[in-house]
């Protein structure tokens, strides 16, 4: 069993996701596609039908065009900037020569990544195709076959790009900023936040783009494509992800253990073999990983608010937050250009500008919500026809500032989204900042040992995500209540906005993330590459100290996204709820067909806390999220541990250790290459399996037990895990920059330092690999639950029947196929294979040995 | 307001008490009590009417008599153990005064404690009286008023009563056992596992007592005086665990950190002053603490099980819960008095004897539950005419055994109970064992340093409460398949009588729990008190391996008891979300009035995961158990830095440290009784305020969420942070046995071993503080949400409109004056004061000094 190759479980799990995405061997229910009978009563379906629907007025159409030269804008800024970057002095030599050995390692590893990742990708875009072609009576020509799969395709590769394109950009941008860091400080912070404002407006300017695509070519129809665009994204997030979380800590891990510890030689010693791999890792890990996790949130916040736009407030109310998203790219734009320091900078400075243009971008997005809500957020008798907004002529005078026929609501809900996003970015400065009393109390804990320093980091940590919790269940409250009184999908919908609102400024938030791995790729560089001859002492002095400045700046930016990125997984799996509901109450339809509010309830209800099924989901999705970074922990050290082994070999080398020969740097990218791709098949399998076995064996209400259980946990856990290896790493930090002291035991090399290292040590798989990885495994679980309910639906004989009774007192039309299914040889199937895939991943997580 | 004494705090917190749990200035509506337009219609009520009342058959009196006389035989057979215990040689006076010392601070803490605690107690069951007997008709003679005071008070008497006579004996029992160490194993093993077994039988015996007596008293009305009965002992409960965890480990790192770090002498040598505090703390925290924690889940489990057997099969439902309890205690009779070994015994004939025990007790309880559910569980038209239990006849043949009127399934769930207790044991067993891989690699990770052996306990935490989940939800899950297609309130019955089999050994699980750290404190006693000369080298050094080998012994049977600990506490938690939905759905008057099932189901469903207002409870929920684990993480460092401090002051007296003069323990324990009293005030308001300040401000539905959060997030992190913490324990113990050898980095001394005891300083304050007060903080909060959702329920218009929406339909009759009530006064009061008091409490835990 261990031995099955990376590629041929990639097959399994393709083959397994066409059976789990696929029709059973006896088809009784149609999964997520509308069934004949029902889709006769809907008008034909064309393509770009917004160009001729009378619902979409003229001023609508320009709009949307609008928001697509917007994309384009935002695309083409990332362009000019690219110029900008490309254009800088790129240094010595020496210099050019180390950038391209990390170029070459992320490549390798991308380049590997994405070919293993393609195979599935293709595998599974057919399998989408195909059984929903296979079904529909239009055969191969169904639009929304076509649809479902190209949206999924177009999501893997939107996704794909912006890591691949940020993670090459940042090994451009870290060699320009050495370079500029010999010129003064505010060339170097402006070249290394604009290579991070690259990928931030990739992000915006695709993610934007692919959205207003769907909603172009299938309108009300965009259901089944926005599904897939979002798991296309998140799919793709996941592995790269995990594997650059894995790739990451396990260089970085196998370099300091080597390096620092064993040889005492600083970090980024030319002489070490690992640390080339160290930093390739920072930019597989914080560029990729990073990028694409945004990006996914992005995406499935964007899907989830347009779905239930449709579903509340009609085409408008998928019109808005694709609106939003525009001025948010505006916002950006704007913002980011901003950024800059004097030459004679500090950090402190450059803090400051960093976020004031955080601050100004914030504070167009607000004036630019708040204008377009007023002009745009009108309804007519035509829109009030749709039977969803009764109610809206009798708002209060908060809601339509007194304006007939005005709903401001869904605006309020996206300023709520800004406010969460600065709220949770200070807690996580506050946890994890050396100027506040957390990282303080750590370094104080390093002088009694290491056990207290980590036995305060878990009280900072774990209090840190607590903190976060309130932050967003205040703002889920208040999003919640804007809408209090309306029924549920409205509720639904304001949270959406309220996800859309957070990530307005991804931009921002992407070149803050990215700024981090530049700045400590480029003070790497400087460490290696600068010839402190030829500067002089002072020059080269004065650039070193730059660089460590912007590291630190880095350091900083880094962290404070990572508050961000686990908050937009919980805004955006709490409002694919409603989705989730409206699948089963549509009897395994989806959210095209929009069921009534009494059915809604109906079906709600069945998911209450006190049902032992669905506390015993809650209980089982709680453990995922643990399950999941025990696992990933488990792989760092596997993988660090080949690591430690090459490089004390190549150290054994005498040419090697007295610096006359060049270490093989290649051989540790390749081990890391390749650890990371076998190390993240387990977690993925996790991901992706566990999921549909809960479904198929416990049934969906469980299963919806098992996904709030899991994002319970999964938000708690990670921002337990980053917060308090941020923590920890500062601490180390700040032990480092006190006066070496010994006697004081203060400073490099005292025993507070080396518990301060083991506290950092600590942190590193938790920070950059187990926490940030949540993310993704939150929202891929929740997309494969959105896509196997239905076909775990019809083997819960319970749910069925409360189903059809809820269906039949409100006059709901079920698919006439729709009914319960014995077991059969498909369910025995599907869960032995889950199972033993599970098993399996279990039992990989266990070995000993890489 | 830092300065606040504890007793002033715990006036206030009695006050607060007396608001939440009396009415508001107008009252609305009465909390809990059956209003007396309803009480009108009952009988009139007499105590003990079960003598009386036709529905009980003289064989049914019989066997209620029965009980109460096998409670006290568990009561004399624990006077009859102590009596052999006291009877045994007590060793050499210098080994009785080390034990003195050991029981004089025991005493003193226990003492200041409990005057402490009873002022508060004082004032609860005056306010617990007063409130009810003030909206009575009856005035002070209102025989449930008394009921619910009286019961309360004898719960808080009899876990105070377990707690101190457990430790009292322990710390007579650990002399016994260093004297009996030199005769030979056997007699040390049996002496010390029975002074476990006194204090084991006493919770056996003194829960089954008031069960039964509440029960004879009340009869059906008991529901009100069980819930005292059961918040009793869990307030107390609250206060022992967290206390005694805080003395335990303030001790035992501070102790450690002068002793074994700073002056480098071994554990308990008698020149540290804190060496008796150490040992104090042992019994203090393993004794008084589990003992109360495990006797509070035994009367919460009995307490759910009776009224829920109530509503679902009448009176025989209550019975047999307490039958299948005197099953219990006979079984821990038999089979603790089996335990014991030969003369020249070891770890592994230990731990046979002890696990034959533990698996004789099994079969006697298992072949017991189905002999009387044979003859017990046996349904006539008398009962079917309850209107519950209309399909008793047509049950399948492996419910009834093919007798018309029999139902076997509370028998089977009792069976579920007694598998999952073993389960928990191996799964406890497993993952912190010396023999099996988990342990095996942390020993293997200590060897790159103290990073890798915390990072490597994260992993194996974390995977360890997957495993406990996985199990915990079997059973539940099997439990509530038993009763699958009943109403639910048939279902958490079955939940409850898993619980109630859970816990029929308590006996023994107890006995194994206290031999911990008598074991641990004979070994101290034998270190500080044999005379070496006097002994002669041979004796000594075999007595001496006796000891180490019990004290072995004792810490995997310690460590293997908290598994059940925390999987009582979840059992019991599930199984009474169904009262609490009684509550709401009866207007606030409690289970004494059963609700019609529609209206049940109605209610349940607003509790739906799908709501935001129920996932943010659950987010907030979940972060109170890391919130607290954080406060007391941090209360043990602060307490642990004073005694370091007296420890280090009193080593520079040189008479001490040349060990001429003995040091002054007492001014250790004395440091150790204030702050364990001082620091447990901030997380007890925790657990007492955030759920009424929650279910004031976010109402009763995200009242239900907050405590399924709780759960959930409590059960993963209690069981990562105690098997992460024995993990590490017990891999320094393997590190500590291996053969010292500096070079190859082996035994003591070595690198290796400083990474191991990191791990074992960080598992410490997880393992015996945060991770074990986990479980009545989990009690706690449902037992006050139970107790203030009537008063919350008024102010959420929502929930109340749906109440009654749901009354009318199924025609249950809500009392006259359940009505919205506009916040007034007594609302903000509420809220103002539990916000202040959690303010204070999360500012205290942030001091840097005690």
């Amino acid at each position: 069993m261990r031995r099955l190759s990376t590629l041929g479980l990639l097959l399994i799990l393709g083959l397994i996701m066409m059976g789990a995405l696929g029709n059973s061997p006896r088809p009784p229910l149609t999964p997520v596609l509308p069934l004949p009978s029902l889709a006769a009563e809907t008008p034909e379906f064309h393509y770009f039908s917004f160009l001729t629907n009378t619902a979409f007025s003229p001023v609508e159409r320009v709009l949307l065009f609008g928001v697509l030269g917007i994309a384009f804008a935002g695309l083409a800024y990332a362009w000019m900037l690219m110029g900008q970057v490309n254009a800088a002095d790129a240094g010595t030599p020496r210099m050019q020569q180390i950038a391209a050995a990390i170029r070459e390692g992320a490549d390798a590893y991308l380049k590997r990544q994405l070919t293993t990742v393609s195979i599935l990708i293709v595998v599974l875009v057919v399998v989408l195709f195909a059984t929903k072609a296979m079904t529909s009576p239009q055969g191969m020509s169904d639009p929304f076959a076509l649809g479902r799969a190209f949206a999924f395709l177009m999501g893997a590769i939107f996704s794909a790009t912006v890591g691949f394109v940020g993670m090459r950009l940042a090994t451009t941008g870290n060699l320009r900023v050495a370079a500029a860091a010999k010129v003064g400080f505010g060339r170097a912070l402006m070249l290394g936040y604009r290579t991070g404002t690259i990928t931030g407006m990739l992000t915006d300017g695709l993610g934007l783009l692919g959205g207003t695509l769907i909603f172009m070519a299938y309108g009300e129809h965009a259901y089944e494509a926005l599904l897939g665009f979002g798991f296309g994204g998140t799919l793709l997030a996941l592995f790269m992800r995990v594997g650059g979380g894995i790739y990451t800590k396990a260089a970085d891990v196998g370099a300091d253990l080597v390096g620092k510890i064993e040889k005492d030689i600083p970090e980024d010693d030319p002489r070490n073999a690992a640390t080339i791999a160290d930093n390739v890792g920072d930019n597989v890990g914080d560029c990729a990983g990073m990028a694409a996790d945004i990006f996914e949130s992005y995406e499935v916040t964007i899907v989830a608010a347009m779905i239930l736009g449709w579903a509340s407030f009609g085409h408008i109310g998928v019109l808005f937050p694709i609106l939003v998203r525009a001025i948010g790219v505006i916002a950006s734009i704007v913002s980011t250009y901003l950024v800059k320091a004097g030459d004679k900078g500090n950090v402190a400075e450059a803090m400051k500008s960093i976020n004031f243009g955080f601050l100004v971008g914030s504070a167009i997005s607000v004036v630019g919500f708040l204008v377009l809500g007023y002009f745009f957020l009108r309804f007519d008798e035509a829109h009030i026809s749709l039977d969803k907004l009764t109610a809206i002529k009798a708002l209060p005078a908060w809601a339509n500032w007194g304006v007939s026929g005005l709903d401001m609501r869904p605006a309020y809900s996206c300023l709520i989204g800004v406010i969460l996003c600065v709220a949770l970015n200070k807690v996580t400065e506050y946890f994890t900042g050396t100027e506040f009393s957390p990282v303080r109390g750590l370094v104080r804990n390093c002088e009694t040992g290491h056990a207290t320093n980590i036995i305060e980091g878990f009280a900072v940590g774990y209090e840190s995500s607590v903190w976060t919790a309130i932050v967003l269940c205040s703002a889920i409250l208040g999003s919640a209540m804007v809408y209090s009184g309306e029924n549920a999908l409205f509720v639904a919908y304001g949270v959406a906005m309220c996800g859309i609102g957070m990530l307005t400024l991804t931009g921002n938030t992407i070149s803050m993330d990215v700024f981090g791995p530049v700045a400590d790729n480029a003070n790497g560089i400087g460490e290696m590459g600068y010839d402190r001859e030829e500067m002089g002492e002072a020059n080269y002095k004065e650039a070193r100290q730059i660089l460590a400045d912007l590291d630190a700046v880095g350091n900083t930016t880094k962290a404070v996204t990572k508050g961000v990125a686990i908050g937009s997984a919980v805004i955006a799996a709490v409002s694919l709820f409603a989705s989730y509901i409206t699948v089963i109450g549509s009897g395994g339809q989806g959210e095209s067909e929009a069921i009534p509010a009494g059915l809604f309830d109906h079906v709600a209800g069945l998911l209450t806390v006190s049902s032992p099924r669905v506390f015993i989901g809650m209980l089982l999705g709680g453990a995922v999220p643990l399950l999941f970074s025990s696992m990933t922990i488990r792989a760092v050290g596997r993988a660090a541990f080949l690591i430690v082994n090459e490089c004390r070999e190549q150290f054994r080398d005498k040419a090697i250790w007295e610096g006359t020969k060049k270490p093989d740097y290649g051989r540790v990218v390749n081990i890391c290459t390749s650890s990371a791709q076998t190390e993240l098949i387990g977690p993925a399998f996790l991901a992706v399996f566990t999921p549909v076995l809960v479904g198929f064996l416990l049934g969906p209400v469980a299963l919806a037990g098992f996904l709030a259980g899991s994002i319970v946990v999964g938000q708690l856990m990670a921002s337990f895990m980053c917060n308090a290896g941020g923590a920890w790493d500062n601490a180390k930090k700040m032990v480092e920059d006190e006066p070496r002291n010994l006697e004081a035991n203060t400073g490099k090399g005292s025993e507070k330092h080396k518990a301060s290292v083991t506290g950092d040590t600590v942190g590193d798989p938790l920070k950059d690999t187990a926490g940030p990885a949540v993310n993704p495994l939150l929202k891929v679980m929740n997309m494969v639950s959105i896509l196997a309910v239905p076909l775990a639906l019809q083997f819960d004989s319970e749910t069925v029947n409360r189903v059809k009774e809820g269906a039949a007192k409100f006059h709901f039309p079920l698919p006439e196929k729709f009914a319960v299914s014995p077991i059969n040889t498909f369910w025995m199937v599907t869960v032995a294979v889950c199972l033993a895939l599970l098993i399996w991943a279990i039992r990989q997580s266990h070995r000993e040995k890489a």
